[in-house]
Parts: C-alpha cells; sequence; structure tokens
C-alpha cells in the first residue's frame, strides 16, 4: 500500500510540519508546501489530507487560513476533518560546537523572536536579532550559509533532525508555557460558514446565532468574496453541549435554522477531538 | 483657541489621513504617528484625538488596532467616538508631464497594488510593479527620487496636495467600487470588549451573546493579553435596533447581562454615525 500523502505549509522544519508528524505519523509522505494556498490547490486524490496552521495562542488567527476556508470548494469537495494543538516549544539551535557564548546573531520568524524577547535580553542581550520568513528557514540558513556560522535560530527541535549539524542550545525559551493539549477541551466540533442572504452592513448576527442551540467555542469574520462592501462571511466553530444524541444530527438541524433565519450556511467540517 | 490636534497613521497623505479630514476638516492640527500603537500612545490632552484603521473592505479587520483595543487604558482614559467610512479610490499619479505610456515602474502598497490589477494588466501590462511601506511612501518616492522619476505611484488622491509636482492620470482605478458611505447603515453604535472569567476553550460564547438582545453587526476576536492558551478577548459592535429608547442605558443594560452570564465585559466607547 502506497504511504498516505500530506500536504503541509512548509518547508521542513515547520511548526506546521511537525503537528502534521504528530497527526499522521512516520510513515505518511509529506509534501511541504510554500504557502497556505498552495497547500488547499495541491490537495488530489494521491494527496488527501493537508495541515495549515489556523492559529496561535500570541498573534490570534491565521488570516491566510481562514481566507481560503472561504472558497466554494470547502464545504463540497473539501472538509475540515480534524484539529491538532501543538505546544510550541522553541528551542534555540546553533552549529555543534558552538557555545551560548559566541553567538553573535539570532535568526527567527518575527512571531517567534517576539515570543522570546525575556530569554533574548536576559541571555543574549548583545546580539543582533534577524527576521526570516520562518522558522524553518532560520535554521536552514545557520545550518548552510557560512556567514551564519555562529549565528543562532529559534525555531522547532524538529529541525535538528531536518539538519543534522545542529544543536539544541535551549529549550522551551519562549515568554508563556507550552500548550497543555488537555486544556483545549474534547468533544465533538463542527465548522460552519455563515453569511447573510444579503450581507447588508447592519445585517444582525444575532439572528442566526441565537438559533443556532449549540456550544460557540469560536467566530472569525472575514471579508466576503463577492464583493459588495462590508459583506462579510462568518465561521462559526461549535461544540457538542452534551454528548448522547448524534452530533451530526444536531449540526445539520442548526443549519436548517439558520437558514430559516435568513442566513446561508455551509458545513466545512465535522470531527471529533 | 489653538487647533485641535489629531494623531493619525502616517505618513501625510495615507488613507487615514483622508479620513481624518473627512471628520476634523481644515482647521485642525494633524499629527503622523508611524505605527497604529504610536496614534494610541500619543493620545494627550493637546492630541485627543487619534485616527487609525479599522477593516477594509477586502483584506479585512486591521489586526493591530484590535491589538491596542485590549489594553485596559481603552474604555477607561480612551474611548471610541466615532467612525469614518471612506470610499478608497485608487488613483494613479505621475509627475507633471510624465504620460501613462513613458511609465516604467508602478509603485504601491502591496494590498493596493493587488486591488488594482485588473487596470495595471490592461493598461501597463509590461510595467514592474514595485512594493512600498505604504501608498503614500510610493507617491513620495516617485516625488522625490530621481531613480522614479518616470514611475507612478497608485495612491490617494490627497497625495496631489501633498506633493504638488504630481499629477493624476486615471482615477478610481481600483476593482472594486468605492463604497457608499449611505449603505454602511445610519444610527447609535458601540463597542463591547467581553472576555471569559476563566476563559476555557470551551467558554460558550452563546452564552453571553445570547442575553445581548441588541443588534450584532461585528464581532472580532484575539488572544487575550492573560498569557492563558486560548484565552480570547471577542469585540462585539452592537447596534440600536429601533430608537426610541435611551441607547447609553440600552447598552448599559445588555453589559450587565453579559456579566451576570459570567462573562467580564467593557465598554469601549459608544457613538452615532
Amino acid at each position: 500500500m502506497p504511504a498516505i500523502g500530506v500536504a503541509y505549509l512548509g518547508p521542513v522544519g515547520t511548526y506546521t510540519h511537525q503537528a502534521a508528524h504528530q497527526k499522521f505519523g512516520p510513515s505518511a509522505k509529506y509534501v511541504g508546501q510554500d504557502t497556505i494556498k498552495d497547500v488547499f490547490n495541491s490537495l488530489s486524490p494521491t494527496i488527501p489530507f493537508g495541515v495549515v496552521p489556523q492559529e496561535n495562542t500570541i498573534f490570534g488567527s491565521v488570516i491566510e487560513t481562514y481566507d481560503q476556508l472561504r472558497h466554494s470548494n470547502v464545504g463540497k469537495g473539501l472538509f475540515v476533518v480534524g484539529e491538532v494543538t501543538l505546544g510550541v516549544q522553541h528551542c534555540l539551535l546553533a552549529r555543534k560546537g558552538i557555545p551560548l557564548s559566541e553567538i553573535k546573531d539570532v535568526l527567527s520568524h518575527e512571531q517567534a523572536l517576539g515570543q522570546c524577547q525575556g530569554f533574548l535580553s536576559k541571555h543574549l542581550p548583545s546580539a543582533r536579532q534577524m527576521k526570516m520568513p520562518s522558522t524553518a528557514a532560520a535554521a536552514e540558513a545557520i545550518a548552510t550559509s557560512e556567514e551564519y556560522a555562529t549565528s543562532a535560530a529559534i525555531c522547532s527541535k524538529i529541525c535538528t533532525t531536518v539538519f543534522p549539524e545542529l544543536d539544541v542550545l535551549e529549550e522551551s525559551i519562549q515568554a508563556m508555557n507550552g500548550i497543555d493539549t488537555d486544556s483545549s477541551g474534547l468533544g465533538n466540533r463542527a465548522l460552519i460558514r455563515i453569511q447573510h442572504s444579503d450581507g447588508a452592513r447592519t445585517s444582525d448576527l444575532l439572528l442566526p446565532l441565537s438559533v443556532i442551540d449549540l456550544g460557540v467555542s469560536r467566530i472569525d469574520r472575514r471579508p466576503s468574496l463577492c464583493g459588495n462592501p462590508f459583506e462579510d462571511m462568518f465561521f462559526i466553530e461549535v461544540f457538542q453541549r452534551s454528548e448522547g444524541s448524534k452530533w451530526g444530527d444536531e449540526v445539520s438541524d442548526a443549519m436548517q435554522r439558520v437558514m430559516k433565519a435568513g442566513w446561508k450556511a455551509c458545513l466545512l467540517g465535522i470531527w471529533h477531538c
């Protein structure tokens, strides 16, 4: 049997790569993509799964992912089928043999640099901080470019398996503790995309919400694709308040009520976590 | 009487500058700031007003603005006191005497370039497109740098008053029509920031929403500042469904109900538009 294909937001060694590994294990065939849009576009019978970042606890929702969820193929051929909560542990990596005291520059994605300011100002106060397109790109730069031979990268530990010439100098250097995945709550979930049928600015979002009658854990808002100013799409993540009845039926009934209230509703996915 | 001080997201000639002019007129003293955060921080007895972008119809909410609204001084000393809806009309500007046929490069902010792709591919298919930090920075570059003497900038018309050496080659070149400000709806509005008291991932957002009993026009979600993973702040923009009663009392009563449902609530502002 061929390995299952999984697209993810690359390059090799990103936190999305790590999340994909956590879900699909070592035997899947991982295909890194340059952008979140590319992950969506690459899905096919041979690459049936894609992993994209939805949110991080410091910088919030990932706009590019929600923008892709606006397209009509999501909810038809493509569906959300699961979620992974990853306790992001930033590590400080450097080439083997380079001690902390010799580090001149620290490279990482802007967000990761921001999350590690406490560590950096305490332990590397005079190191220059350089922004890179991703944490994995920072690891690649210090591993492969002589210019950065005495630099460190802030990135995921997985980068040491991708670049064996690198070592971990420090683990878990971010401001916030890692996420306890249990605290994120277990249960049945679904994602519903709703939009007012005529989309005026004064559409009252309470009308569909007041009839949903499911738990609501997230609401995200993006401009719709139709071109009318201030016509929004809302992404409502719902959860089952108490088990017992069939979750699929509960969601389906809720969508019927939303549509009776004059709003369009499309089920983007249903999953258990 | 000294002119009223108004801080805005600069530099001179941005759409935020234009929105500020629309609200405060020609006699105010405008103080451009480098960042949205700087606009908030610059407010003082001599600069009592600030203008920041909240949303545009193509790219959605402006994250940096909502992030500033998370801070506890908003809703105490600082309040949202009004809104301006601006029909953004991108213009193509060049130095006086340079015709469209001689344009080699087009400079603008990435979003504005994106919004004008239709015009550019039709009228300037071979011009190089160059990203600049803002539309106003593009205007400044073509006005002041000899390197860009035969370049055009996509920006607001206001830039021709800031840089009199520039002329408008084309007006309203964006994909979408300007916004009819009337369509955005008039009436009484308020912005309320809510947060669950203990902030679990499965906090049911329907509990406070179902008791608000006001019109809800916008819901935005940002990570809270407390450091707990997935503890969100929600920004609920509400509107008065029918005039008659006192809007301030309606909002105050709604907030009491939200707090009784176990959520924190803070009034960030109340205004008429």
